[in-house]
């Protein structure tokens, strides 16, 4: 059996269309017909040859999701559900060691040292394998934690949880405080900035304050909840922090997060949040430079905290897939494009110029007929 | 009866020695007569006029211990201990409203909006009034949270606790993981920094390394058990990371506590931060410019939290004196200079000077004889 | 000027309407005018005497929501809200000293020895004094913590959240960890337990099992988002043990919240609770008995942590506003049955025979007419 | 190469001393020679025949520490430590699954429906294996984690810091506030209350009362910081309860450890608990029946939590063993009996007629002569 494939071969380079054999599974491993496949906005920036970890030639895709074909070995499992041929599977993105300081001393496999994940370094050769999304099947490892969903979903509305919404997740995971009542403001409303968004209103906020330039992304965004959009485009730094000051009574917020990863977010967002108080940064996941804080002023005499989160677990993952199926009417709406395998390279496209909030490969309808178009 | 008192009249002027009527007490006021009076830091700040919060004349002096002399009301008690005349008392250093946001929602006293501190704003005006301890006696209020000590105790000793000591506990009760064979640095080995030493070792750290310039400040870290000493003078920014990363696995600290308040040295320190670790910024009391902070790579990618910390409440106060009458011994070498009150002027300058470590006002011999000298 | 009100002179019997005399304020007095009591369960315990801090004659009723009449002294603030005449108020049900240690060192002021509860034991007198809410008036005193609300609100909706509202909002303040996606029961659905279902469809759980008789109630709780409803009266014990088991893929609930305070509710509570989850006990605020608990088996081989709540403070009062405020439609279901104040007894009498769920004083539409009736 | 073994081969009976041939080691395995092995009093049960868990025949013993003989794999390395031939190591006793709820979601290993511990089901079959530490030598299995320790240490210091050390360290990571100047009791003064004793003295307890029987084990826990001993023959449960109300200002202790495991232990410290305090119940590891417990007196209106405490992991491992290198004079005290290895079964009954406090199997003078006894 063969899988179509969309090949990463050179860097800022169209995919290439491919059929690749579909080699005899290993004991443990899952061989999966993905059904939709994520387009990341990180996928963009491996495009264009921008993460060290990238090497060609490779299939793109670390949000996926689909049904079991084939399992080797004996009996799986996917947390106390027996796993069977044609359940719709979820899974964490990323495999850990289990093994290392920051697994089993720390509780952290965010942290761990040998952590690989699917689409992007999962077999870390320049031997072509079925570890990445943008194709018909991909296959699963061993050592990869598996939920078992609902047959019926639309699996194209589910993936983008196990990367971005689970991200998010691992954030609110290490606030620990109530949000019951309390204003919240999020910086950027991409993918990320949605879920913080669904987070917040899930967790009791009563203000979701969002700044962003994107009318279409504010407007989602108060589908999802939020209560106040600031555009950048209509309102100066200035004029933001004021209006927030209205709202708070001249506190600030209890929680900023930051999920935009553009220079100069951190130095304003750090001065909307109220004494006391906690910036989540998520956004950051790509080098920008540096902000200039001051300590004093801004940190220390307000008690701040300020908190780093960098990818996910599984826990988080679990938490994301549970947050879009409380909520799957909304989830839909972040879906903005849909294109089928072969038209990858127009995903990519519309990621790359910001046309698009979230794009997916869907192939739920290509079951019977594999080579049918968008 | 009369209170000899050392006040500050013009900034940057000597303190002038004066006598001041001792006033009728109202209700739910004490009286007591001071023992010992530390000399802060802040205090020399405030003497040169760089504290907006100081209107003359005033008393200085916010860390204060002594014998109640004369309390106005029924019944007084310290935490379940009845109080009398003669007890030896310490107290926290600072008023709050226990009414606003600050203290009754967040339960951060130390945030609350009209927090007034004996020594710097508690009477806040240009009348002169007995409520700073630069003083042989003092008036506290009626809602200071007063802690009854043993006797015996040389207060001078104490003192420190409710100060610096009590803002290092602040810092400790935010940081909510285990610190049980874990590595710490504390960077700056003044007050702060000497009860941050104390502190980690009274939590189970294996490994304290302290950061600093002053041999001697080194050496009395490493009494409170302190693991490695790294003289900032003897070696540079790159070699102290190199020996951190040696002692560490390469990994670096747990937590880092910033105890210096100096430009730069949040910038190096987050950087010995391990990763999902902590950097507690406690010393940047005052104006210091701004540091540049690379979000990607050394907070996001890292999980890493920064937590400022802002002063101390009550509950702080209590931990800090406790930590010393565990370890009175160690804290009895803290002190390196003591003065009698008239030589006020000699201490701040000790302290100005950084030839102290931490000086003391002490009128303990002073019972019967209240105009011997120093 | 004068309020009506009903006093409890006798236990047991009904409660007498009287008019007395409005005193003049002390400085920091304020004087509401009341437009909703809650009539709570623990009411109906305190009419029969068999709560000990009653002292007789008194006015009852302990949640109570009006308009600021008269104020004594300069500026009052509610939370950075000037106070003005004409307000729309609701306030902390308790006034805590703000000095012992359970104030100031553990910050819980729920624990505070000098706890004082209006409708309760204010006073503490055998004298009259208008500090209770089954009345047209009360008086609260200087240390009142008081939220400002829109002046359009029903108050008698929101009365319920500064008593069992804020004593649930407690119970999740104490349990730290994340309930997006996970299972909670919930014992019992008196007010307690609808405040316990709407705190976890607010905190983003996504079962929400509620175990109760009464057909009514369980309907109810549908409505705030409870997810499965056990009827005691139709399910033994260990079918719903088995049920629970099913639902939850043999682990049980990430949290049980018992809001029911009867016998064996916790024996039975216990064992639905998962490995490593919580038991939120909140209703057991009367005697009821003992509890046998096998450490072994329940405890210790299971990780659990079992968790007491008692009352509440103004931290869990606004959190339960908070609440109430984003759910308003629902809440106003709660309230099942509404009387004018002459008609007390008759309130009181619903209650005791469980034939209300909640049952309200309300004046609201009384202001020109304090003789109409329900 | 063969090893000497003691084997359990009917429960009651002694164990018998045999030679097995040691196996090939598979990929991943370590081999260790044995340098010495806890006699854990669960092993007593074991012996008795009382814990289900276990076939026969099999080699008991779950606390081992000793030297790496031979590894099959490539490169081996504990927490950034390469691992070489002569290396000393400890390591977890438990292996789990890393896959299950609780390890992944909950992140609690502890709890691993999976989990498997040496010397009591790691094998789980009739046939005899070299996984018990009562022999010379044991195999880890790949999925052990193991660390590495100073070559210069007596091993049999460090072995219980894998089981009680690693326990009691569970507890304390569970109790999340501070301990810095309150009081704990422990209750029971075996390995595990000893522990408790050692955890509350380097996390800055003021006070730390035991309570328990054997007068040595009183003096031993002296030696580790108690500050208060009280003997259950000398002082009856009300006159405990006095003494402890005495000095606690009446409030109780803000922590009590239950280190004993005996009916109606629970029921006397429970009341022990200050309010807003916990009970951390780790002693009751096997079936003693039922505690009656008054939810409302002693819990809810009390406000108080009780913790539950499982076995251990990993992380738990490291902060026992960390805890013993830092007071590793203390814990050698803690090491009543030493034994050779034939000399299991006088181990056995020393610690069954609790004879011993802590008897350890050791081998380390073992080394030329396999046949010297004890």
């Amino acid at each position: 059996m063969k899988s179509r494939v969309m090949v990463l071969e050179k860097f800022n380079k169209p995919l290439v269309l491919k059929e690749i054999e579909i080699p005899k599974l290993d004991k443990g491993q899952v061989l999966v017909k993905l059904e939709a496949s994520g387009v990341c906005g990180s996928d963009v920036h491996m495009w264009k040859g921008e993460d060290p970890r990238i090497i060609l030639p490779i299939i793109l895709g670390h949000e996926g999701g689909g049904k079991v074909v084939e399992m080797k070995g004996k009996k799986f499992t996917a947390y106390s559900h027996e796993l069977n041929i044609g359940d719709t599977i979820l899974w964490n993105r990323g495999i850990t060691c289990g093994r290392c300081y920051a697994c089993t001393i720390l509780k952290e496999p965010s942290l761990c040292q040998y952590r690989k994940t699917y689409g992007i370094n999962i077999s870390n050769s320049p031997k072509l394998h079925l570890d990445g999304c943008y194709s018909e099947y991909i296959i699963l490892d061993r050592k990869t934690d598996i939920f078992k969903v609902n047959n019926s979903i639309d699996t194209a509305i589910l993936v983008s949880a196990s990367c971005s919404g689970a991200t998010m997740a691992h954030g609110y995971d290490m606030f620990d405080k109530s949000l019951i009542g309390e204003t919240i403001i999020v910086q950027g409303a991409g993918p990320l900035g949605v879920y913080a968004v669904a987070f917040a209103k899930n967790l009791g906020a009563s203000n979701i304050i969002v700044i962003e330039r994107s009318k279409p992304r504010l407007d989602l965004c108060k589908e999802f909840g939020a209560t106040q959009l600031l555009n950048i485009d209509e309102l100066s730094k200035s004029e933001r922090k004021d209006r927030i000051m209205d709202i708070t009574n001249g506190r600030g917020a209890a929680l900023v997060v930051e999920a935009a990863g553009v220079k100069g977010v951190a130095e304003e967002g750090i001065k909307l949040v109220r004494k006391g108080g906690t910036y989540l940064s998520v956004g950051y996941a790509q080098p920008t430079g540096k902000e200039e804080i001051d300590f004093y002023a801004d940190i220390v005499s307000r008690n701040l905290r300020i908190q780093g989160v960098w990818v996910s677990d599984t826990r988080h993952t679990m938490q994301a897939i549970n947050l879009v199926m409380n909520n799957i009417g909304k989830f839909e709406k972040l879906i903005t494009h849909r294109f089928s395998l072969e038209n990858a390279n127009k995903a990519i496209s519309v990621m790359n110029k910001k046309e698009a909030l979230k794009a997916v490969l869907t192939f739920k309808n290509n079951n019977t007929n594999l080579t049918s178009s968008n």
